[in-house]
């Protein structure tokens, strides 16, 4: 944008009376005098300048390129509005729209919620079926192939078998991943958690990152990664909710027409919070579960109806999935076995528990939080080795093969040295492998690798006393652990729940075997019991969830008795894991450099006010504004803003009026692009008029600025802002101290905050990036640098 | 206040160094030009009228006695303020501590928390403990009787004893809370639907309401009455954490002198939050239950943080609830039957349901919504009446006894007139009433009426088939329909859940029953499923809770399974009996004109804008203020403001300038009461600094104006007020619409918001009663009137 400063005549409050406007000039809103701008004369409060472009005389530099870490954030990331620009178009249909009309929207979000719930719960059953047959299709030919050489002795030859098996299965899905849609990696819920949060993930709502998504889940668990199902459950979810609200998809490229009222950031937003609890609710048939999940990362505002929408989307989630998966597995309509995992049914009556273990339960939550931290640990090194060496797709395939085959030969050698045989009688083993074993007996290591792990946790949890030996169940959870933590991070689709569980259920065994063992029997500790509660605390130690886990362990377990010591293991496993490092989806999170909003503002942080925070000087535009300035206000690549303020000078003096409204970006593009403007010397005339659909049809893919021809003749024209514009944005006066600005922010979901003064003129403006920035570190708060990165 | 009309001269930003400010002034702020002010002369945007004062000229008249009706907003309720008054004395506290004090005072709010679940699950083992010994000497007392007259025929005198036992113990607990505290009557659940939402309801959390409550509760239950003991626990857990979290206890004129940083309504509410859970924690054995209950009917802003302390404090009170009770009743340490009511255990693998029962589930609860909506119209003419003309403590005793006698008539009656005989063999029937069925047979209907209703709800869900005959089943639910009715609303403390579950689970088994008869057995409907259903039926039909009922009847049970069909059937009672009338608590909260917020701004009210629906004129106050005046403002009884906006005056125009804070009227009474004020000649002084201590000691109650004596010459003192005031207090614009005014105030929980213009001066203040007056009724939206009673 062009700094030469004129002076520029207004003529009062109504500019377009305005005629004695001076046609052809370059009208900048005020002269620029910002940190930077040269030549500048007189401090105005709102200015058209941009400190982004004005980089190296700013007080904060921003590198353009710098390695990853977690004292940088990221500016690459837009916000979501949960803020609606309540301008006189939304007002005008609002009025228009009766109660009953009312009503018919209540009903279709209704109606969405339980298509939410359905196809989800569809989806789910599409992953188990095809998981369940294919990877019984390599359980059958790789046992096969060990039974044939078990005697002939070239049992290095199914190890090449099953190890090739593996890599080129997990290849395929680390392909479709890495060269198609990359977020599709990992489980999605950091991903989600972001998206609920408030910040835009570019892709991760798309119905092509669905397709990867599921493809790529299926094919890493038949590739025998120690990987789950259930993660990406939550992402899948929440894709779903995202493409049935808005009633069209852009992969497929079309649109239904339908449900064109919830085209706009908030109701799409609520819809993916229930789409998140369906995915939730399938993977673990905890539908509770999932609806304070989507809580606990989620909601900042708490809505009861939303919330009851919520769970209805959660319950018909998990019914849809239990009643296919009861009709494909023979039992039709016996509708008690909900979720992808169930823990199976812990019996109260065998197995209650004494307040004399509550003691134990917190030091199995302590060893939780540990394990967990030293996870976390190790998986930080790893991303970062793999930020900044393995960031081209082939190389991340090659890696992925690399942990398919070494997982492979891992559990073989595993499974070749263990002597635990067990009698195969009366035990429910899939695929048992005799190997060396006596006749009628078979190869208990190779049951844990021989399964899918959830299958896995389910045995550790019921199989009667005995059923293990401890030294496999040390070995299987020490290999475990490094096989986990080295996968999780892999460029495939995967989820990190069930490996967790899996290995702090075997741990948990082992702790409850010793313990019986150790107090000679007096302690009759049942191990099933305790590997419920090892999973718990190393699940808890690693995402340091604790509500929401609490009620899915509840819930899949179908046991409300335990609910107290798994809250009791899990905030133990929290508190000590949180005194080490943070969370696995924090720390990913962090790692990306997200403008993450906690729950609060740091607690030491009362010594801010807006005035320190805020980003200024901010570019402001006139009511009645110059088409050519909006023009190169919006290509000013430099600055990347979205939101501007909308003022109006005061004609009696020089300053710069009061705040008149805040209109965004993807408004100001609509506009041009609709050439909603009138000539200047006719500014009388009244000028286009546009509806709310011509916005909501550009929702949410705005064209770039660049993509909009202006001529010159149009460039200028005016444009009245007056009733697109929002004409009562929230503000705060600028010696409102940071805890107070962030709980507006963060209670209304904000992304534009404007900061003012004492006269209403605008000073500064609040964005997510200004808050984001401030953190409690180690010693004390901490603010964190910005990078375009 | 005198409204003499005086020129005041300003001289600057900072009056202080106003020395020519004539001493003996009475000052307005301004000219009263509001409507009715005689000899108004300038039209002003903040002015010292106060509309209440003026009522006859009022567009809307304030009648000051008139009988009660739903469509009166009562002015006597007081707000809770939800939002911290940031002044200077608070951040400078903040400022002072350190990242370590925070963890200190945060440990302390878990502390507290665990202290409120280990009382309130004492409390509830107190009543449940102490009803059942003397419930069990009652009953004992009278089946002697009975069992000596039956042979004899002279049942009329066993009719009189068991009347005259009832109506005595009812006649005490009635005496208590009429005479005593009469805001212990009921089940306290709306009170504490009302102080969670933000309203202050005189007595509501004291300890003498404690005592009264669980002394009440206690010989309700005793004196047979159709009530229940859990509905009450929810009031007791919120007294006792309002008491412990504050430190002190009024009742007993005792200051701890603990915990003071959290005497502060933010903080308490919060605490209450955690209470009131830990109550249903307690009541019904549902931790999870109870925190999304509180969260359902009171958290506006989802924490987080405050969400994992309501969990804890829930689950701590299960805990030891379950514990003493175990002990008590000698299976020490079997914590699997947890809550006050245990539905016991519906055990899956017998009782499971098919898809084909959905249909039938929805017509239950549509059945259920009808009844419910039946129940609350009757209730809601019976409260009319009651509030017309039993308004009398006596009357009020009188009727509580009428009910008792009336009871025990109804049940002995329908006991004599029964032939309903089961085998006495093989039953748990605690006290078998034989009277006229053979020798080894008892009177089925007996067990009804001589049961505590939990008991004869469990009975009604886990009794094998067969066990009740469908004539006694019918009768039973005519008759305790009726009962329950009357009862609710009558002078004692009882729960509304117990008798709405029981009458549920009566036509619900009774309605199993019936089906499997004209089904010929071709649907075999177990009638304890079929009541289960019928209670969470008719339960939902009164009370229209959703998702926290579910989760509480799922933890009751302790089944999982049954979420989804209980889900099904509380949605449908609900939107049935929504269709008819408001939920039963809904009403009784309406019926008191209480300034009730719900969760949304009607949804046709975009039309209003905040220059509408705010109160104005306002009574502003000077930064700089006589002391006089200001003792003048405060002494108004007929305006009985709370807060008021602090400006200061543009000395260059006739215009008053921008709004500066925003100041409490609770603040300004500590300021007069500790003197903070210095002599009008010697501004430059330095006043009196208080600390945060002075306010928090004086909180809550702090003392009328009257009390504080002001002197002559003291009144010409100035008060500075800026240190004292919130400096940066939530505004909006006056275009801003309905629900975006109605979604600030209710998100951050405010109680007072001030309404600037362009120029941010103040034109008016929304509080509560502004937005509570909107509401959405059969015709659209509706406003109500407002009344001093």
């Amino acid at each position: 944008m062009a700094n030469v400063a004129k002076k520029v005549s207004w003529s009062g409050r109504d500019p377009r009376d305005d005629e004695d406007d001076r046609a052809g000039e370059t009208t900048p809103l005020l002269n620029g005098t910002g940190p930077g701008a040269a030549g500048g004369a007189r401090q105005g409060p709102c200015q058209p300048a941009h400190h982004v472009s004005q980089e190296t005389e700013l007080p904060r530099p921003y590198p353009n390129e710098i390695p990853h870490n977690e004292k940088l954030l990221s500016l690459k990331y837009e916000s979501l509005d949960y803020d609606n620009s309540e301008n006189q178009l939304f007002l005008e249909e609002e009025r228009r729209i009766n109660h009953a009309a009312f009503r018919t929207v209540e009903i279709k979000r209704w109606v969405i919620c339980a298509m939410i719930g359905i196809l989800t719960g569809l989806v789910a059953c599409f992953i188990d079926i095809v998981v369940e047959n294919l990877a019984g299709l390599k359980y059958r030919v790789v046992k096969d192939n060990i039974d044939k050489f078990t005697e002939k002795g070239g049992l290095s030859f199914s190890l090449l078998l099953w190890a090739i098996l593996n890599a080129s299965v997990v290849m395929v899905g680390s392909v479709i991943v890495a060269f198609i849609e990359p977020v599709a990696a990992g489980s999605g819920i950091p991903q989600i958690k972001c998206y609920l949060n408030g910040v835009k993930i570019p892709h991760v709502v798309r119905l092509k990152t669905l397709v990867i998504k599921v493809c790529g889940v299926i094919l890493s668990v038949v590739g025998g990664l120690a990987v789950g199902k259930e993660g990406p459950m939550i992402h899948s979810g929440a894709v779903i909710a995202a493409g049935i609200s808005q009633g069209r998809s852009t992969s497929l490229k079309r649109d239904f027409k339908i449900f064109e009222y919830f085209r706009r950031d908030t109701e799409k937003r609520d819809f993916v919070s229930a789409g998140a609890a369906a995915g939730v609710s399938a993977a673990f048939g905890a539908p509770v579960g999932g609806v304070l999940f989507s809580l606990e990362e989620g909601a900042s505002f708490w809505n009861q109806f939303l919330t009851w929408r919520i769970f209805f989307a959660s319950m018909i989630s998990t019914f849809t999935l239990n009643s296919v998966l009861s009709v494909y597995h023979g039992n039709a309509w016996d509708l008690s076995s909900p979720g992808l995992i169930n823990f199976g049914r812990f019996d109260t009556e065998k197995m209650g528990y004494t307040i004399q273990e509550i003691p134990i339960f917190i030091f199995m939550g302590v060893v939780g939080g540990i394990l967990g931290a030293l996870f976390n640990a190790l998986n930080y090194w790893l991303t970062m080795f793999r930020i900044r060496y393995i960031h081209r797709p082939c190389l991340q395939v090659i890696e992925a093969m690399l942990v398919a085959a070494v997982t492979a030969a891992v559990g073989f050698v595993m499974i070749y040295c263990s002597r635990d045989c067990q009698p195969i009688q009366g035990s429910s083993v899939a695929y048992p492998l005799q190997l060396f074993c006596a006749d009628g007996e078979y190869n208990s290591m190779a049951t844990a690798f021989f399964n899918t792990p959830e299958k896995s946790v389910v045995n550790l949890f019921h199989d009667p006393p005995g059923s293990y030996n401890p030294m496999t169940l040390g070995m299987f959870t020490l290999m475990y652990f490094f096989l986990a933590c080295w996968t999780y991070g892999l460029t495939v689709s995967a989820g990190v729940f069930i490996p967790s569980l899996l290995i702090g259920a075997a741990w948990g065994r082992l702790f409850g075997i010793s313990l019986s063992y150790l107090t000679k029997g007096s302690i009759w500790a049942d191990p099933g019991k305790y590997a419920l509660m090892g999973a718990a605390a190393q699940l808890g130690g690693i995402v340091r969830m604790t509500l929401s886990l609490t009620v899915i362990m509840m819930e899949a377990t179908g046991n409300v008795t335990y609910g107290f010591p798994i809250m009791l293991v899990l905030m133990t496993a929290k508190i000590v894991g949180d005194y080490f490092v943070e969370g696995l989806y924090d720390m990913h999170i962090q790692l990306q450099s997200v403008p993450f909003l906690h729950w609060e503002a740091p607690v030491t942080s009362h010594s801010l006010t807006a005035r320190e925070v805020m980003s200024t000087p901010v570019t402001c535009l006139r009511r009645i504004e110059r088409v050519g300035t909006v023009v190169d206000i919006l290509s000013d690549t430099s600055s990347n803003h979205n939101g501007f303020p909308v003022v109006e000078s005061n004609p009696n003096t020089t300053q710069v009026a009061g705040l008149r409204g805040l209109i965004l970006r993807s408004q100001l593009i609509v506009l041009l692009k609709h050439k909603v403007f009138v000539e200047r010397a006719n500014l009388s005339l009244v000028q286009r008029r546009l509806k709310l659909k011509d916005f909501r049809d550009a929702y949410p893919r705005f064209p770039p600025i660049q993509s909009i021809h202006v001529s010159q003749d149009e460039r200028e024209c005016m444009i009245d802002l007056s009733e697109f514009m929002n004409p009562s944005p929230y503000t705060v006066p600028q010696e409102a101290s940071l805890p107070r600005v962030f709980k507006l922010f963060r209670a209304l979901g904000l992304r534009h905050l404007v900061v003012v003064n004492n006269h209403n003129e605008v000073v500064g403006m609040v964005t997510r990036k200004d808050l984001a920035r401030y953190r409690l570190g180690k010693e004390g708060l901490e603010e964190l640098s910005l990078a375009q990165t």
